[in-house]
Order: structure tokens, then C-alpha cells, then sequence
């Protein structure tokens, strides 16, 4: 089994662009080379824009339930092609094969979702004031888009923007990761199989501030949607300003934990360490800081440091594998630099706490007990395998510690009391919360943060509300 | 009868204060005085932001049926006070008072369709996919809002951003255009005297940049709506980007009005003239390009130049007057070289043409004939009295001369054919379409616009989405 | 202060009809006439009904606006009139005072909730498999309603029928209780006073079964809505069926309350004591059956009694009233039919048990301990002042006894636990369940049983929406 | 190729019951025995009963997301047995094979509309009166099922009620016509095959009207669905009553074409011919009275007659057949009556008017000129292949004459006109409207009734809705 064929993806043709210039992708397990990604020159960029308002052109006109037949096709050619393109995907990123697997399966179910919503974008007509008068509110696709995602889910991160647009009747010209490119490759592939016109969705790679600038200074996209860290985003945000772009932005989080001490705490531990360590802990919605009631803390610190100590770390291809490498080597120096000031600042090692070997980007499954607000870790986004552990005494303490931070994307909870579960409904800052369990994200359910975290939803009714605008036209005859 | 009191609203209080300084008020029919706007400091602007925090935290849990109710007084309240308000608002802004009541009575429409929206924003329950979860999607207040209006609606351009923030529970600071503070103070009294809790509505005046700048940069405003200029507009998305605020901008417009040979001519130039000449043009929604068949385009000009002509202009508290002045002398500057670009273009003069007084701001309903789309007014937003009429061939050149500009805010035809009518429904890239009339803003439908005029709809469900954020929560016991 | 003049309604014309019948109306707290209700004539049926499509014909095509114009001036007519319409709404019914202004101040908002969801009947455009082809649903007026009301609560009965009615376009004719006419026709008289066009409200009066039987037969009305019984809501479906006429059925319940030992029990008994004996427990969704976990009973017992031998049992009128009379004389023989048969089946007496006057209607309020599901007042809707109270062991057995009649309207229970709630949540049979308060009817919630309780919702969106059609209109050019 | 196996369905078993009776199948166009239909005795009816409600009580607990991947394994299963079932069908039912194939495609795309907005059925959380109390509004399966379908589409008639039961979560016990039960038992096995827990699904047939008064007797269905005609239907709502059931009913219809002047008359007689003859005109919203403006009258009924005399009538498994037989002898005498009574009452023939063959039950595709109002055929149901053809002169008698009879299924209109298309749309009394085509049944749009053509639409949202409940449960803390 190879490696997924890089290229880009232009106008209805694959493509090794104009510029002459490539990146290697590297396998962060074994630091192997995977293949030469070629990236897209200026001139490309500009076919890309113009084959993008050409198959807008055709693709807003195609009726939804065609639109949804291709969608349908490609979902099948993904369920078909599905070992090959989880295996790329563990070799190109690093997390479990199980892990790919999963996430690809996510990303067909959000392809099939976008699929049948966009059959269902209904216009709404509204009574008038004047007898005879028609006034309907239509809901159009918004125009060509763009869009940027981040490298730790090659597949769902790309399919929630090209199947919300594609779906919505968009077209869209989308940059994965240059770290990641193949899953996203191996996605257009099967869209362009399964019979998507030309220009409708377009894949590039290159610099990323290069191409950003040069998209958003483009007239023909009206929508950009990025996923990827708050700092990234707010500069896109300013790009996008000059064109009236308008923009979803889904960013970093700082998920909290809330477990309280009416809680099961065995299933509490049992889905937090399966929550934590979850492509190690390279996810937006990771649960990053446990605030545990007095009573309990004890209990449950000790039984996820028991937990933890037992995940095996490995190459996600091994079949034994609980979790994989970093994305990178610079992952590790973070790693370590939470490490250092959190220790340093008063925490308990419970266990992990360092790299594991010198051939692949492996960190231990880590956790720190008695972590104190001020520590790092407790403030920046630690997307890797770190878990602080700290106590609360009250419901109001806990909201205000979860509160504390500027990101807004998922918090979680576990208690058994409905008075404290509606207190938190209302309370708690974030676009997401579960309470007993950690499962925030479905296709069918929307997904995104508030605050710094961002703001436009994907999955669900709110996802395709954002590649939609509204337009309001009346008549009298 | 005296002009409105001037004075800041903060956290409850009318107040003059701190930085002691104050910008004049002038009516622009008379170039008199009305009276002294005190100006915000910035010591001022943070108390109004720590009383929108405060503001907002009441608000947000105060059950949508006690909204409405004070809502409702604050309706009833300026229906009591109309008289006064309308004939302040034609004192400051010019227009005539029959317009004044008119947009007064639109202003209070608006406040009552938010405060019933409001008690209609209905979460919902997501089927899941685990026996005993259950999954909610919550519609919030967004947050603080901060909002900045222009002057040629005092009332409406108040109402929509207030209304719509305060009917979602969300708090408010505003700052309307120092050239007509007296409506929003009016409107600010009402809601105060209906028992509006303080710091729920907070207004401010002071020099533009200088607020926006110093409220954009605060953590609490979490959302930014903008009524004005395109470029204002893209500066302030800009601004609003560093603290990820959601933004909705009502921005400029250039509505083509396509007049088709089959339409009913005297209908339509009925509706044409009465449409141009409200506001003395003043309107972003207002029919600027009038693109007419050429088998119809005599009928229609010299109609159209016979009813422009008879209008009576003059002070818009005088009793026969149809149009006042623009709202200060800058305007009749751009007035003029609009007028000097289309005639050294070929342009010719059916009617009006050059201001009509010194003593106030006046200029005359002006008609001009044969204008190519490369005159000034056929590319600049005219935001004034000139009516430039133009002859066109085609269905299809007259969509693509309509979708020409980069504005695409409302349009307009005239026609009695079905598919003639269904084609511009679909082709037409405005916010807003009417055919066969120019009525496109009411309370209950989505007014907005798209390309650069702008993104996110003022009234209807749509305007009330724009101050809600979405959450989703997930339980399972 | 007088009784209301009674007469009928028919298009537009208040009169005395003219079968020359009449019916005395009696204050069930004294016995005395009130005064002599006409009846009307077949005659008077038929212009009702011919009225009623003339009416259909003109308000179907008023706009929703102007709809809900009439609709709001009525209930401010309604406001200014309050006082003397609920005197006399007491004088017929015999509810104290305060609930008698407590009903018309709901039925305000329920007219009121119709007339503004009236203007948000949106109709929806729906994709289409055909590029320009424009696919619509369009929820319209189902057409002249024909509707039967109870007399236990004469205000709000009769509103939710009429006002859903005519909030939707629709004309209706109204048959109120012969016992309660006084406030149906004060009702009429704000709609009249108000400017609803003649014939889209009728009122008639006589006897049921004719005057149902008539108007079913005839081909004018497409909707019949009706509060009563369970067999006369049978009998009339089927009169309903030999004309394809749409139903609305609120027919009786009998509602279980489930007292688990984790609730708050005073606040249980708080909330049960005025439930049960409001309006004497002559209510659809009265708490019927209290089934009291083991641990708690005696304790819920005691209290229950304790509170409920202190309510002071009167005429209505008198301030001091918590209780007036049952409406009739023939439902204190209903009463002490249930208590012979509850205390030979070994139920004891807790407190009341019987009559409490003869020169009025007036029951004890009274409390059955440990009373067994084969007691007749545990299968037969009591319709009074008796509360049976039992004890039960397991969430199991709570909800299979609740579920165990052949009513599906209220239901509900005092508990903390969240699990238990979610189980109650899923397992109970009723339209209607509250956990912790005994609310379940406000105008912008759903109003409606299921089982024998009847089927169609009133309030809310669903209410509204059993008085409209769905048309589905195709049109391609 | 050989018919399909008959059998019961009862309790996930396929069984030939216990009442030891049978009806023979036989085809239309051959006369022929198909097979033996075993018919359910009343103990196979209970135990169906039984059945139903064991089968909801473990359907309503299963996500819809199950639900929905059963549905879809159904989908592709009946998608792989195409050719044998549309064969079958074809031989119990008549129509021609590639009518039989769409018509399988239908009820595909129903299946799979039904279960993917099965999982789209959310509840709605209503704003609160106080604060911190929870009101839900949960859309509920509304129970065990029973439905009883029409022979004339064998597929898609079952699959309405079917896949609109299971998606919603109910059970369905379901009685297709005894001429054609294959397709029934066929679609009944693909859902068995994939999956479908044992009583979700139940087959029966027998005596309609035992069947029909011994299902509606019992406790268990909670609602009923029939296709059939308007007596039936009315006599099946009687019967629904005893048990409060709630009702859809789908009944006959008597749809108007009415063809405009300055309609594309080509088109008109294109679209008509091609609808009027598809399955022998054995189809409720058939085209049956064509109302032609006089100036284009000739013009129509000229083409029309020359298209309808090319038809091919013969076995619907000949590959040249445009036409089958009608379903059974007992319909020619139908035929020859209405052609009796229209001749006689001075129509034209124009082609056809008698049968075709003795050895099945063909009748020749026939055009009747000049019939008038008063002629049987313009007012009873056709179900045949006979088109009157008639003159109308203004749009208002059009109207008028549309409106005429009781039934308010189809209507269609041909015009270019938008002033005269704004009428029908608002004046034609018919739950469907097509302009300028006849295309107004799929699966995402709501096909039904108005006024004796019964209420409650299948396919689209509104479909769904008609197998849930509403439920309010209100909660607070």
C-alpha cells in the first residue's frame, strides 16, 4: 500500500502547479519521508479562484437532490476505499488506525448530513401586508468560498468545510496542512470520481500566509471558514474584512472538566482518560483542565493516573496501539515547556512527563496532580497528552474557574444532581457542554465555540446556515 | 415645542459627562442651532461597558415575556410622544414631518416584532443517537452588543440595533450619528421611562474613530453592528477581529431599478419618483440606477421628469413640503460634482440640476437622461436627489449591468411577465428584490444586503439570529 | 353592575333570534336567575353559517396585520372592561374572584399570542428537483370553524377556540355552555366593538345535540373544535366524519400526581392543594390522583389535609373566598356518589367529605387517604373537589399506574433526581407533564391530550396550526 | 420470473394464518391466476394487534439514526430486487413495466425522505415565564399504526404509510388491496431482510370491512392512515372515533386542467396526454376535466385527441405499451357508463370510448369533446382513461367551475401570465396546484387533500408530522 499521489487539484484536474516548488511530508512515527507535496504558484492560485466562480456558476443551479446524489456517490467511494485512506491518513499524521478509521467514518456521516440538508434549505414565505403581494425569503448559496484547516483530523477538518459548501451549492478552494495533504487529496479524489463539475472544489498547498493573503484578496470569494489556533484566525478575520467576506472561525479551546462529587466517578475517570489522551490529545475539544471536587479529587485522580500509566504509545499502524506520536518534533519542546513551568510551579508528576523515544515525536501520557490556575497549562491550549488535575470546593467556584479563560469551545461536566446540570446549562461559557460524557461532536449536531474560540457552527442546521445567505424578494403582479 | 434634551445614557443616568466637551447640533433646513451634544470620554465609554457587562447579566435572565412587557410600554410610550419626536427628528435631519411619523411609526413596528421575536427564540432538541441522551441547541443573548448608526433614519437605524439587542437579552451601548442624537436620546428616554433596567441601554457620542477604536478593544462587547459606509464598515469588522465580535454591517447601496417594456409604466414611475425622492435620496435602500427598455424609456422619462419636477421643497416642518434638505452642506458638494461628471458625459438635464437656497442645505429633485454606466453616479452611491436614467435591450444585459457593482443591497423591476420575473429572482445579487413595487423593509422581513453592502439581516427571525449565539448542550443521567 | 345582556351573534347583528326559546341562566352560588339566554332556531343556524362563509371569504384575505390589529384593540377593550366581565363570570361559573380575573387575563394572552402568531403563518419554499421550477407550501386558513365549548372555564375556552380562529384567517361560530354564556358574549362584544367584519364570529346558543347536529351536517364548516367530554367528543367526530370536517378534541384527563421521597414535600404540597382545589377542582388538567412514594406519604397526607380544611369555600364574590360552589346541583351528587364508593372501598376520610349548603352548589373540600385503583373516582374524571391520595413503592409501579387509564392529558411529579425526571420524561402518557410546579398551560405552549383526552393542540405554534391548511403550489414559466 | 410468495407478515414471521381461507390474484391483462392470497382470521388479527404494540414499545426506544440505517438497507435491497418486483407488480396491477419501475423508484425516494427526516424530528424549548424553569415541546411517534391502501399504486400507496410510520418510530399493521398484495409482501420482506425488529411490521389481508371494524376496535392503534375512496374514508373515521384515533386520509379527487390562451398549448396537451393516460387514468390526482379557454380550444382538443389516439394499449410487460388494462372487469362497466351518460347528454367523441379486448380488462384511451358540467364524468371520479374536454371563457368562471364539486385533491393550470397564476394560486380550492405542469407528488413535498379529498398530508415534513404526538413537559430544579 502507497501513500496517497500528492498533488493539487485545479479546475478539474490534478496537477503539479506551476511554481516548481515542493514540501516533504513526513511520517511524525518514524520521521520516514512519505512523498514530495507540490505547491501551488501565484498563477495557480488564480486558475484556482477563476474554476471556482465558474463552478459556482454551474454548481448554485444544480438542484439539491443532484447535488446530494454526488455526495452520495463519494461517501460510497469512501466507504470503499476506507483502509486505504485511514492508513495514509495514521501514516501522515500519526494517531491510531482505529482513531483514522473513526474519524473518516465521522466524515462520510458529515458528507451524507450536508448531503440531505442541503435538500432541505427551505426559503420561508412570509404573509404580507398588502393582499396579493408574494414576499419570500430565499436562501441562497453564499458564493465561492475558501478555506484553511489545521493538520490534527486531516479528514473531518476538510470535509466539514467542502461538504457544508458543497452541499449548500458553493463552491469552494480549500488548503489542508501541508502536513496532512494526502487525506484531503484522497477526499477530492473521490468527489471528483463520483462526478463533481470542474472548479467546484479545488485543493492548493503552499505557504500558508502566502495564500491566505492572496485568496482573501480576491473578488470572487464571498465566505472563508477556517479551522486552526485564535491568533490565525483574527488575522484572517481582518484579511477577510476588505472583501466583506464573511467568515466562520473555528479556534483554539481550554475544554473544562467539571466532576462533581455526587458524580460516578469510575465512569467519570473511564471517559476522561479515553477523552484525554484521544489523538494525543491533539484535539480542540480535548478535555484539558480537571477541576475535581474535594471529596472525590483523591479517587479520581489516582484512578485516571492508573489508567493513563497503561495506554500503550506507538506507531498508529501497530495494532496495539493506544496513541501515537505527536504531529511534529516543535510539539515535543511545548510538551516539555508546560512540563517544566507546571512542575515548577507546585504540581504533583502522577505520571508520564517526557518524550519516549528519539525516532518519532512520542510523549508519555502524562498527569499532573494539584496544578494551580497560574501554571501554563492551565491558561494556554495544551493540545498534547497532558493532564493537570486540580480541586474545587463549590458549584460557584467551579463556574467561575471554567469561565476564567478566553476560549469558549467545549466544557464537560459529570453529576448526577438535576439542579446542578441545569445550573450549569445556563452558567457554563462555551459553545459546547455534555454533561456525563464527553460527546460534543455529530454531524447532526452543531459544532463551535464562542468567546475567542470563534463563532459560526458546522454539522447541523447552523453549519449549513453558514454558506447560505438570505435574500428577500416580493412581488406583486 | 423644544428640541430634545442632549445628554448621555450611562448605566442608568442621563448625564453631561466628563470630558466637557460638546459638538453643536444644527438644523440643516435653517442652519440654526439646536442645541449642545456633551461628547463621551473615555472614562465615560468605560463606565457605559462595566454597566453593559452589569447590564447584561440582568437582562440575559430576564424571562423573554418581562422583556416584551417593558418593550411594549416603551411602544406605547413613543406612540404617546410621537408629535414631539417626529417633529425633533425633522428639525435635526431635515426630512419632512409626514416622513418623520412615517419612520417613527416603522421604528416602534420594529420594537414590537423584537419583543414578540424574542419570546419566539426556541431552542431545540436534537434526536440522539444514544437511548436517554438528550441534546438541546440553546439560542442566547449574545452579549454586550456595541453598535454605530448613521444619521439618515434618527429613529429606524436606532430601533433596528437596539430593538433587536434588547428583545434578545442582550445589553446595548450605542453611539447614533452626533448630527442627530436627539431621536436615539428620545428613544433612550422611552425605554427608561418603561422601566428598562439600567445599563441594558447605554448611549454615547464622541468623536467616531475614537469610540469604536476604544470600544473594540474591550473584552466585554461581544458583538458589533454597524449601520453607515462601506469603508467604515470594513474598518470596523477590522477592529472588531481582535476580539473575535461577531459583526453585522449595513452598509451602502446602488439599487438599479430594471423597467421592463411589458410593465405598467405610469405604475411604475408612480412609484419610482415617490421612492427617489424620500429622504431627499438619503436611503441606502434608495432606487438609484434606473435602467429602463428602450421601446419605454421616453414614456418613462418624461413622466418621470414631470412628477420630479412639481415636488415642493422647503423645511420639512412646513405642511406641503415633499423633500427637505440634504442633511448639512458636504453633501451638496458631492451633489454638484456628481452633476458636473454626468453632463461633460453626455448626460443631458431633464429637470433640477443645482442647490435651491443658502439658507439651509437644499437641493433640487433632479432628473438626468442617457447616462453610460461610466458616469460618477452610476458607480458612487448618490445618497442624494439625482435620478440618472439610462436605456437598456436585453433581459440579459439589464441583469448584468444590475450585478455590475460591487454594492448589492436592494434592486427593483417593473414588469407583468412570469419568467421575465422569476429569472431576476435569480439572478439579481441584492440583499433585496421587489417587483412591481419599492417595498422592501418592513419589521417582519430580512433587510440586508450582500456583496459589499454588507452581511447579517436587520428585522424578521433573521435579524434576531444576528444577537443570538448558539450553544449545544448534551446530558445523559 | 348587571349581568352581561344575553344574545346571539349572528353576522354582525347581536339578537334574540328567533325560535322565541330562552334558557335561565342561574348563579351557582345562590341559586338565582341571572338572566334568560335565547336560543336559536334552525333558522338562526343557517344564516350563522351562510355569515360564517361570507366572513371566511372577506377575512381570509385581510392581511395577518390587520388581523391582528382587531385582534389587539379587542384585548384592550377586554383590559378596560375586566372588572365587571369577571364579576359576572363568577356570577354564572361560581370561582372566586381572583381566578375569574386570573382566566381572563390568560385569555387576553392567548388572544393576543394568536393574533402575533398570526402574522408568522410562514408558508416554505421547498427545493426543487427542476432547475426554475418554484415549489410552495402554503399554510392558509382551513375555513369557517364550527366550535363547542365547556363551561368550567368560560373565558378561556371560548378564547382559545375563537381567537385561534381568527388569528388564522378563519371565521368561527361558537356554541359557549347555556350555563356560561354571559362571558362568550362579552368576549363577542370586544371583537364587535373592536371592527371584526361581521359573520367571522357567530355566537349561538341551544340545545347541544341539535345544534351540533345541524351545523356538522352542513357543508360549510371544514373544522370543528371542541372542550368537553370524552363520549360527546366521540359522538361528535363521528357527525364530523360525513363531511371530511378536521377536529380539534380537549376532552377530560385524569391526572396523576407522582410525590417521589426525594421532592421537596412542602413545596409538593404547596403546589397540589392549590392546583386541587382551584376552580374546585372543576378543570381538565386538574391533579386528580396523588400517588405518594411509601417514605413520604404520611407526611404528604397530614400536610395535605392540614391545608386543605383552611380554604374558606363561598360564594365567589366574597374577597375571603379560596373555593366557590360546583356549577350545578348535579355535580354535588356526582361527588358523593365518589365518596359512597371510595369510602366502601376502604378509603379513609381525611377531611370535607360533603356538601356544604343548600342554597348553593357548595362542596367541602375534601381529602381521601390510602384510596385503591379500583375506587370509581380513580378511573372516573372527578370534576370536583376530592383528592384521593395513595401510596406506591417504585418508579415502575408509579408510572404503569399513571399510564394505566385510557386519559392521556396532564401529568405530574415532585422529584430531584435527573434520572427520574428523564424516566418520567419518556414514560408517562400525557400531552401535558410537569416536574416540580403544576404549570402546563401558558399561551405559547401547547395545550392538548392524548389517548381518550383527545388529540389537536391549543396555544402555541400547533395550536395554530389546527386551524390552517397545507396548500403545495408548483409553477414553472 | 415467478409472483411473489403470499403470506401474512404478523409478528416478524411470514405465516398463511390460521383462518385456512385464500383469494386468487389474478392479472388484469391476462385474466390469469397470479396465486393464492392466504386471508387473516381475527385470531391472526390480535396477534398482529399484540404484536404492534410489542414492536413500538422497543421501535420508539431506538434512535432514529437506527431507525434510519434499517430504512436504508431496505432502500438497496428493494433497489437490487427491482426487476423482479416491478414485474410483479405489473402483472397483479396492469400498468406498463417502465410505470411500474418509476413507481418503485418513488417509493424508494419515500423510504429514504421518511428516514432521513426521521432523524431531523426535533423538539423546541419554549422561553420560560421563570427563570430557571425548563418547557419542552417533544414530538413524539405517535403510536402503533394501522393503514389501509388502494390497489391502483401498490408500491407507493404502502410505502407512504410504511416508511412514514417506521421513520417516525411507530409500528404499522398495514392491509394493502387484495388485487395486489405482492408488492406489499415484497416490501415487507426487503425491510425484514434488513433488519427490522420482529411487530414493527405487520402484513394482513382479508375483508376489508371486518378487518377494518376489528383493528379499529381495539385499544393498541393509536392512529390511522387509509388511500382509498371518499365513502371509505368517511366510514373509516367513524369507526377511528370510538378510540380517539387520530386519522390521515387520502381520498379521491376530480382535478381540473385549466389551459389558458396564452398558455404554450404544445406543452399543455404534451404534459395532459402524458398524464391523463399514465396508469389507465387510475390515479387520484389524475388530470379529469379539462377546462379550455375558447380561443385555444380547437387547437387543444385536435392535439390532444391525435396524441391520445397513438397510444399503445396492451400488457404492461410488452416493451412498446404505453398503456395497461384497468385493474379489473368491474371497471370497463364504469367506463361504458360514463360514456353512455356523457354522449347522450351531447358530448363529442373525439377518440376511443369502448374496450378493447375481451381476454383483459383494456379500454381504449378516449378524448369527449363539449361535455359539460352537468355530464356524470365532471362529477364523479373517473379512474379511468377518458378525458372530457370542455370550453371556459373568463379566468373567474374557471375558477368557479374548478371549485364546483367536493373533492380538493390536484389542479392544474396552464398560463404565462404572472396576475393570472397569483390567482389560482390564491383562489383554486385543492391541496395541490401545478402551473404549467402536473408534476405535484415527491417525496419531499406534501401530497394531500382538501375538503371531501380528506386531510393530513404524506411525503414532507408535513407527513412526518403526522405520525408524532406533541408532548410538553415542563421542569425546574
Amino acid at each position: 500500500m502507497s501513500y496517497e499521489e500528492l498533488a493539487l487539484l485545479i479546475d478539474g484536474r490534478w496537477t503539479q502547479g506551476t511554481s516548481g516548488k515542493t514540501e516533504t511530508v513526513v511520517n511524525p512515527s518514524t520521521n520516514e519521508a512519505l512523498g514530495e507535496l507540490p505547491l501551488a504558484s501565484i498563477a495557480d492560485l488564480d486558475e484556482a479562484l477563476e474554476a471556482s466562480q465558474k463552478g459556482f456558476d454551474v454548481w448554485r443551479k444544480t438542484p439539491a437532490i443532484q447535488r446530494q446524489t454526488i455526495m452520495e456517490k463519494t461517501a460510497r467511494l469512501l466507504e470503499e476505499r476506507m483502509d486505504v485512506i485511514a492508513a495514509n491518513l495514521t501514516r501522515e499524521m500519526g494517531k491510531p488506525l482505529k482513531e483514522a478509521r473513526m474519524e473518516l467514518g465521522a466524515a462520510i456521516d458529515v458528507l451524507r448530513w450536508y448531503g440531505e440538508e442541503g435538500k432541505r434549505v427551505y426559503g420561508r414565505v412570509v404573509p404580507s401586508r398588502i393582499t396579493g403581494m408574494r414576499q419570500t425569503v430565499k436562501k441562497e448559496p453564499i458564493g465561492p468560498v475558501i478555506a484553511f484547516v489545521a493538520w490534527n483530523f486531516p479528514a473531518i477538518n476538510v470535509m466539514r468545510k467542502v461538504a457544508g459548501a458543497i452541499g449548500a451549492g458553493c463552491s469552494i478552494t480549500i488548503k489542508a496542512s501541508e502536513e496532512t495533504p494526502g487525506t484531503c487529496i484522497a477526499i477530492g479524489r473521490a468527489f471528483m470520481d463520483a462526478g463533481l463539475p470542474a472548479g467546484v472544489l479545488n485543493i492548493v498547498f503552499g505557504d500558508p500566509a502566502t495564500i491566505s493573503s492572496h485568496l482573501c484578496a480576491s473578488d470572487i470569494p464571498r465566505k472563508l471558514s477556517f479551522t486552526g489556533s485564535v491568533p490565525i484566525g483574527k488575522h484572517l478575520q481582518k484579511l477577510a474584512a476588505d472583501k466583506m467576506m464573511r467568515c466562520t472561525m473555528e479556534l483554539g479551546g481550554h475544554a473544562p472538566v467539571l466532576v462533581f462529587s455526587d458524580a460516578d466517578i469510575d465512569a467519570a475517570v473511564r471517559n476522561c482518560v479515553a477523552g484525554k489522551y484521544r489523538n494525543a490529545g491533539q484535539v480542540c475539544v480535548s478535555p484539558t483542565r480537571f477541576l475535581v471536587q474535594e471529596a472525590v479529587y483523591d479517587k479520581f485522580a489516582t484512578a485516571f493516573r492508573d489508567q493513563a500509566s497503561k495506554l500503550v504509545v506507538g506507531d498508529g499502524l501497530a495494532e496495539k496501539t493506544d496513541m501515537g506520536p505527536l504531529i511534529a518534533e516543535r510539539r515535543i519542546e511545548v510538551m516539555e515547556n508546560f512540563m517544566a513551568d507546571a512542575l515548577s510551579n507546585g504540581s504533583s508528576l502522577l505520571t508520564g512527563g517526557e518524550r519516549l523515544s528519539n525516532s518519532g515525536s512520542f510523549f508519555a501520557p502524562t498527569v499532573l496532580g494539584d496544578v494551580t490556575d497560574d501554571a501554563l497549562i492551565m491558561n494556554e491550549e495544551p493540545f498534547g497528552p497532558i493532564a493537570p488535575i486540580s480541586r474545587f470546593s463549590t458549584l460557584d467556584e467551579a463556574i467561575e474557574r471554567a469561565n476564567r479563560l478566553p476560549f469558549g469551545l467545549a466544557a464537560y461536566a459529570f453529576t448526577k444532581n438535576a439542579k446542578t446540570a441545569a445550573a450549569l446549562s445556563s452558567e457554563i461559557q462555551s459553545g459546547m457542554l455534555a454533561i456525563n460524557s464527553l460527546m460534543v461532536a455529530s454531524a447532526e449536531t452543531p459544532f463551535g465555540g464562542i468567546k475567542d474560540s470563534g463563532y459560526g457552527s458546522e454539522g447541523s442546521i447552523e453549519g449549513m446556515e453558514t454558506f447560505l445567505t438570505t435574500r428577500f424578494v416580493t412581488e406583486i403582479f
